[in-house]
């Protein structure tokens, strides 16, 4: 046994600790097809290089999740592989496109670190960083998860819980280099909207609804690396079902949400994110959006959304479950699987 | 609700309204890559860049139906969202290969209008044209479909009945642009069998069987961006079945043809097509062709055969549904899925 | 049906025939990321174009199973489609890297024929050889399989067994040309083990177990352009089960068997491999591996582990399911699926 990777356990966590993830992982061509296989994803940059050229892409990007799926991956062995739950992410900033050549790494760094009262677990807090193999940072972020002590006895490290924003604020969004929607296309890309069109409380239902399979999800979750023993081993719980990725929720959400929002072509930072509950095969998952806020970006004709995008099970219509702003307080409807708040590049 | 798109009723289309479709899409080496893993494809041009190079092709093309597949799904959206039922398909040509880096765009242009009688739907008919990124022409075709009204009390159209050939002429095959057969090598391409070998009448039975299921027909209708509900959404059916995109059952069929015309290495055009009944997972597709034409063309080697191909659930090995020229009168067995009638490019 | 492929019987095989197989395939980045999806590997040549190139490759290879499958793909509609059984593979050497790019053919030659004592059916053995589209050959092997005989009064064969070793010896494996494991990166590949740090006799859990399902067989399958019935159609057996392709699951207890092996990074060799028992959706799979030996090779860093590797049905903490170096005399516990005995370069 001594050879397998357990995990690391909650006293095996330091603050200030830097763990290179293993695996470097280089982008292809065959995870845009992927991609677009398993999502009905139909945003005009990831899908034509023709477009994503038009606004100044010197390569084509793929979407923005592949690059956060890889570089989440990658830290699961080191981070998460003895988690009792994902609580949360926070400030993940997309610096850089992906492209089908690029090579990446993640590391991460500890943050933070709270024992619980119940001394069996602890909450952890990594700021995780993915570069490109040219050492360009692609996509950084915070995330805290519990995680088992492997020995109840082992002592409680000195409390740090570090201060996260909220939300990234519109200052400190990334365009990509020398994009500009000047001259965006809005015929090719799918929909008239820009962002004086969208109002601050606006709902939009997704409408369509995509019925989750067990191969499906499996595949998405390998592609990226990820070896939560949950999502592959209908022995590894209980009910004898295998537990959906999480991150296959937000990226089966995001390419719904293209009904309605075509254009909100990249996705600039995740400023929070639950997974409300769990998703397993034979739901079907349905999506609507919020309009948080919106505000006008330096680089010529980009604005930014910030979204709220829920995925539920089944079709909620009412697309009230909750009052915005509210806190994670356990009151969520039935049905809800997924809370995400970001923001969005758009043409201004 | 007001920014999605709820798709276009049989009012909204005009006598000679042009659409130009969204989300160009530009094909990779991955599409290839999973079109054989969807479909058990052997056919030697797309699978070899040797063989292909052997032939004349300047850069390794993908399977023609790739480019259909992608080309026919740009139009789902705008044509097709709150159709009825597809009722045909006429006059497509395949004119130019589709190879990985080449962005695939779609426009419709309406040439028929006719309301049914109950004056609650419509036929329309819709020539599409889809161009890679140079301009070329990749193939065209006319495809009619019947179309729910929004407005019952909305004015009939002008009757408009466009006059569309039975049989693409074989003067007007398009054979691609420097193609030779005249070294054509026939143990590369795994059968001896060249057009003399096949006689108008002669009927093959492609023997194998392919068992559907749902994660691979998603996966499929995905990549083409197929946004049509009753594919995905076990809610859209009163019988909570994932009806199957009828594309799949061709590319399927076409694919098993393989085994007996291993040769016909190129679909020059597609004649008709019925999608005679559903098709679900679960079900066992087989296919049988029949020969109904064969015919020298002026590229070196080049002949052509048309065969209709008649996919069925469970192996049929009477291989004599109904008789030959006779017209979609309801005679059809139970059981058969698909009756095609295209061309085929083979050695002479 | 005269068109179509009814395969080889065991009277059509002859000692000393060669039999060129159809359908060359060209390896595309599409098939590096369908193999990433199907299987969980994270080995780090295939993960990481940076990491490959660290150790002297000059082009990104694919995994070594990759060509295996390919090639043996090819070899099923001469060689297998009648088989009663696969008896075993020996002598598998893999000799160049198979890299995106590459057009794969294969060839086999009869080596050895002797029919059964019933009179109907008998065992043929063939060396196959992949080459590459430059000629290199990628690998080579041979294998023995049960035919049925197409008429039971066909005469029979001289027998004619080959000698075949038991083991690919240390001094006839092949190192990719220019690879060296000097400056081998411990920390990105994932684990701190090196070639001495494994023992003759140590035997690994792997631990994790992958479930499986029907449309990841099949896409797999299809994918290596393998034909045979039972893969993909449920009426092919009584049970109305689709068997799993036996090197679906060599790939998928390969790739489990990262999780302490993560450094043996290339298959040099296959010295023997059973599929024990068949494989159906529904099951998990785990898999444990065993060192049978070790040995230093010339190239700068690189040694060699000879591993056994056992794939079970439902985890098997006890890895002790018959002694080594048993012979396959139906002893094997319930459960076992896969005895595969290979060589892995390693650093050392």
């Amino acid at each position: 046994m001594s050879k397998t990777n357990a995990g690391n356990f909650f006293e095996d966590f330091v603050l200030g600790q830097v763990i290179e993830h293993a695996t470097p992982r280089t982008v292809t061509e065959g995870d845009r097809a992927l991609y677009g296989a398993i999502y009905p994803t139909r945003f005009a940059v990831p899908s034509s290089a023709q477009f994503a050229a038009s606004l100044g892409f010197d390569r084509h990007p793929v979407e923005e999740l592949v690059g956060f799926h890889i570089a989440f991956g990658k830290t699961v062995p080191d981070i998460s592989l003895n988690a009792v739950a994902n609580l949360g992410y926070a400030e993940c900033r997309f610096q850089h496109p992906v492209r089908p050549g690029d090579t990446i790494s993640t590391r991460s760094e500890v943050i933070g670190l709270k024992e619980n009262s119940n001394g069996r677990s602890g909450v952890v807090w990594v700021r995780s960083t993915a570069t490109n193999h040219r050492g360009a940072v692609v996509l950084d972020w915070a995330r805290w998860v519990m995680v088992h002590k492997r020995d109840v006895d082992a002592p409680a490290p000195e409390i740090v819980v570090p201060d996260l924003a909220a939300v990234v604020a519109p200052e400190d969004l990334v365009v990509p280099h020398g994009i500009s929607f000047a001259a965006y296309d809005f015929g090719a890309a799918g929909e008239p909207h820009r962002l004086g069109d969208y109002e601050v409380g606006e709902r939009i239902d997704h409408v369509d609804g995509v019925t989750l399979t067990d191969a499906e999800h499996m595949l998405a979750t390998r592609l990226w690396q990820n070896t939560a023993k949950v999502h592959f081993n209908t022995d590894a719980r209980p009910d004898g079902r295998r537990l959906v990725y999480g991150g296959h929720i937000i990226s089966l959400a995001r390419a719904l949400s293209f009904n309605g929002l075509a254009n909100a072509q990249l996705i600039a930072a995740i400023n929070a994110g639950s997974h409300v509950s769990p998703a397993f095969a034979g739901d079907t998952v349905h999506a609507w959006s919020e309009v948080l806020d919106r505000v006008e970006l330096e680089a010529p004709g980009v604005g930014a959304l910030r979204l709220r995008l829920v995925a539920t099970k089944g079709h909620d219509e009412s697309m009230t479950l909750r009052q915005v702003g509210g806190d994670n307080d356990g009151k969520y409807a039935d049905g809800v699987l997924l809370d995400l708040d970001y923001w969005a590049l758009i043409p201004r």
